[in-house]
């Protein structure tokens, strides 16, 4: 059994990966910490735990709670990690961060989106970005991951194939994604309240969301030069789940069923990747609380473009879910090992 | 008081059409016709009406609702609109179709989209389209018109200002729109049922929606050449509201100020239309039920591109609303007569 | 005109009576308070008003919001409204408070429920529960109005006409509500963010919710002696509404049909109240944004016990409707004036 | 390995078994079928399974697909088990039925509420009604278990504990039940639609609900002689869940303290049952997708009534959660394998 803690754990992240760690057959969940609810059991902060194992917030500093860790989950906001990683990593524990610290190999783009400057450069060059299906040889063997944000990781992951067969170019490229209120986190605030947000559809972050240049960043890695992409986000009234919708110009004409077939090529043998077919399109129901993606494409040949579909959750696959197939990784087990579960539907 | 009827009453927008002529100060709404519900009264078939006035749907043929009317709303099926509305302007009476038969000045697009031949292309060239921010004049003098589809409404309002400055071009644009699932119509589905579509997003009509030529049709007048449009229509889980988001390359460098100059200026003195401040985005829930639109856009200098947000209900500026603001301009009353409620929030 | 101003606009009761009083025909409004937006104009406070009249938030005092109005809507805080009260009154206005602070004679129930004494006793005793259905010729000659809460409301409505009729005693009366969230106030908390809220069904503020005295109290003016009353309030994922289920025991057989005649003779000529046919079952949604009750029974012969059932909108008849249809009795105008509006549905 | 096999898998229940069954260590899935949809795989016909294993619904007669099963689940609609049961316990197969057929063993109970006789009375007489926390020695041993409806199996296990101890008794208890909408099962109709449902609270199936002689025949075999129960059902709009508040009168004064240790004890042990503490409340988001309860309960000693309270998923532990619990029972395996996933929150 690996020896896990969670810093961080009264977030949603946090709670998701508690859900996802207990149903993991390999791991036992040795820590927990919360700033906000030290010594609380679990059940008091999370109503899906009651009555649940006697899990307890670690009392005192969080790092307390990593104590019998080999694997420490980070969960917090941004800029704690980078803080805390340097401290777990000398220990000898692999770390696995879900905030932004450790996804940007040049500190300064850190600095730039992120208005502080990075405490760690060292350690952000060694850490790994953790999309295993794009990048996976380099997370077996990492000490320090980077886990991916949920938009980045649903555009990555939807414009790999075309970007890696040469067929959308680096101009042009539209994303309009959509996500579920649990993306904005725990702490509460007016506009996210139910009453409001309710029957509402908005978007936010315009033009410069924080996920920008991880997006365009990773996109640059995949085509080989820099890429710049609108990016726009919205919310949804719905708990959780992301819909990204990408727009890019085909590089030659092309058919939906070609783009199909190469992108289901791409992800062959992927198990929590699906690409549907013709006749399908994604939704994020059908994901619900997995580590799973749903992925599809049109091609419109009035206008010589692709439009490329993605649905996951943000909370799964676009986090909690990402973390432990990158655990699972790290410590050499079965990719898919806790990560199994079909999304509850209807 | 202006003699109305409603026929195809039983419908989303024939409804909603009946709650603004029912508080309409001008109007007396004197024939509802169903095909579904004949006979049977309107709090019978509308749960908001029970207890109100006694109208009941007419038994018989349709056009019997309509006998005494001096102004006739169509809410049918594409294709039943075109059948009757000869008749109607033969006794003399305004009609105003909501459906798509009379949007096309052209046969052969309404052909080409919707499937079957215009059965009174005359007629189609005649009539006019009411959309009246962009063009009122027109609708002023006329006895058909061909109520503007509920995307296409928010797309050309969205695009118009910077259209006719100049400042974007005919390629490259971008639509990806969202609407609530009265948008789907009454007619019960398994994905439109509550469990299923509850926290659920998703596309649909990919790629070629049938708003798509009326979009790219008022744009086209707009801009003075042809336009081609990626469109993108989505499903969310409320039940009202339009939320559309266009991105567009700039003609040339521009700030978000002087957009947001540009379009309040475009929209001057329109009581419906509300260009937010740089600080402000549209929400749909703040313009439910009513005949408002929400506006705004923001730049991405990175990218030369403007976004350009669009928030309105389906229902209401989407449909039923402009129909009323049409009927009121073609009879000479105050355009915002009957519509100036206000959204219900929260 | 009436001249009004409200004091405590940015709650969502405060917000709803700005609706209101902005669709009157016969109300200018000519002030508004809020504690904590002063200075801000009405669409920074609140999205449905963007682009609507310049109406500001008053700064400094908040009664000097109320200084040139005839009429002062206190929309509070529990407990302010004994404040400002006096002095209103004093300057020769009416007052119609809907927080709980006039709507007990009794000032030692006030202090026992809402554990602070009352600073105007004599008031209290003065003022005049405002629940025209049942008690509107008190109202008329009023000049401090207790206008009722959303529950009470519900109840007395649902069950004055077979108290009145002594079909149900005293004893055994089971009420159990449901509210939608704007319910519970516009202060942001964990459990009301839309992620948690959404796709969730509880109870809350057993077994001694406040509204429990204001219930029993107006219940023993009906039956003419003391009741005693279970009350279980329940939260539902939805913005508005209140659904009221109360069970109690015939005092003799009865029939479904009898019960709905005796509750439809009781409101007959009432138009707000619609008691629906056997065959009919009341719904929040049909009700939505309105100053309308729906209200049904049936018979349990198996049990000789009636269900009353009831549904409205907390925020219209359970509390800034009806404020203004009390407005409307003190005023002398129409009683439905300003509040004839059909719910928005779907 | 167990072979099962389900019969009615293409609704919402039997969804639901195949996503439990498909997560259970010791089952193999080996057959499926459903009337509308033979020769489709289980992805076309839901969006959850898309991407996972490639079960097809059988083709020609339902019970081809349980040729291979040792314990076949039926979840069809009413009347059909008692067609398909004997067929399939003389092959030596168990049958779980999740429909009502084999809930009553007195076949005039099923006659006088289901609207048509019994076929095979004598099985309804041996079958075994599958509530395991109260019955579980019956369940052992039985070859025909009859899945306890889903108010029944919340209203049975809130009482079960007082009614145990005398401390409720026969008269005067009213059970107001509040289901989500994949209750009424994924038959589209037009109120169940996503526009109509949402933001609506309703009841239905007054005064004569079908499960209510199954509540009140297990609280007669709780308490020991007849029982008369008032039962309010109501739609939610959430996917999934039911909350039941039961209020009873207390044979003897009693606090909220001494009635929660009753019900503890009682439960204590048991796996799936959560008796929360003074402070808490149940909520169907903490049990969403599992096969858990939340239970608690509140003494009123104004009125000495008792509220007691419950939430479970009505896909969970009120049909499919529960069907895999006796299953493990009737094979000697683990009561809880499969069945230990946390719910999915928020």
């Amino acid at each position: 059994m690996i020896k896990a803690a969670i810093l961080g754990g009264a977030g949603y992240v946090g709670g998701e990966l508690v859900r996802f760690l207990l149903g993991h057959p390999e791991v036992e969940l040795v820590g927990i910490s919360s700033r906000t609810h030290p010594g609380l059991p679990l059940g008091k902060v999370w109503p899906q735990f009651r009555g649940r194992p006697d899990l307890v917030f670690a009392e005192g500093e969080p790092l307390r709670a990593a104590d019998k860790a080999e694997v420490v989950f980070l969960a917090m906001g941004q800029g704690e990690a980078m803080d805390l990683a340097p401290l777990l990593l000398e220990e000898g524990k692999k770390v696995i961060d879900l905030g932004p610290d450790f996804r940007f190999r040049n500190p300064a783009t850190y600095a730039e989106w992120y208005g502080k400057p990075h405490v760690c450069p060292s350690l952000a060059a060694e850490a790994v970005y953790g999309l295993p299906e794009l990048w996976r040889a380099e997370i077996k063997g990492a000490r320090l991951i980077g886990n991916p944000g949920c938009y980045p990781t649903a555009a990555l992951l939807a414009l790999a194939p075309l970007a890696a067969e040469g067929l959308i170019g680096p101009e042009g490229i539209v994303i309009d994604a959509k996500s579920g209120f649990s993306g904005s986190g725990r702490q509460p605030a007016e506009g996210y309240q139910f009453a409001e947000a309710t029957g509402d559809f908005r978007a936010y972050g315009l033009p410069r969301h924080r996920h920008l240049p991880e997006i365009e960043g990773g996109l640059a890695r995949l085509v080989g030069r820099e890429v710049r992409v609108t990016f726009v986000p919205h919310l949804v009234p719905m708990a959780r789940g992301i819909f990204l919708t990408a727009v890019a110009g085909l590089t030659r004409p092309c058919t939906t069923e070609e783009v199909l077939e190469i992108m289901a090529r791409f992800y062959q043998g992927e198990p929590f990747i699906h690409v549907l077919d013709e006749k399908t399109l994604p939704q994020t129901k059908a994901v619900l609380g997995t580590n799973y993606v749903q992925l599809s494409a049109r091609v419109d040949p009035r206008t010589g473009r692709v439009v490329v579909l993605a649905a996951l959750d943000n909370l799964g696959k676009g986090a909690a879910g990402q973390a432990v197939q990158n655990m699972n990784l790290l410590f050499g087990l079965e990719e898919t090992m806790g990560l199994t579960a079909t999304a509850v539907y209807p």
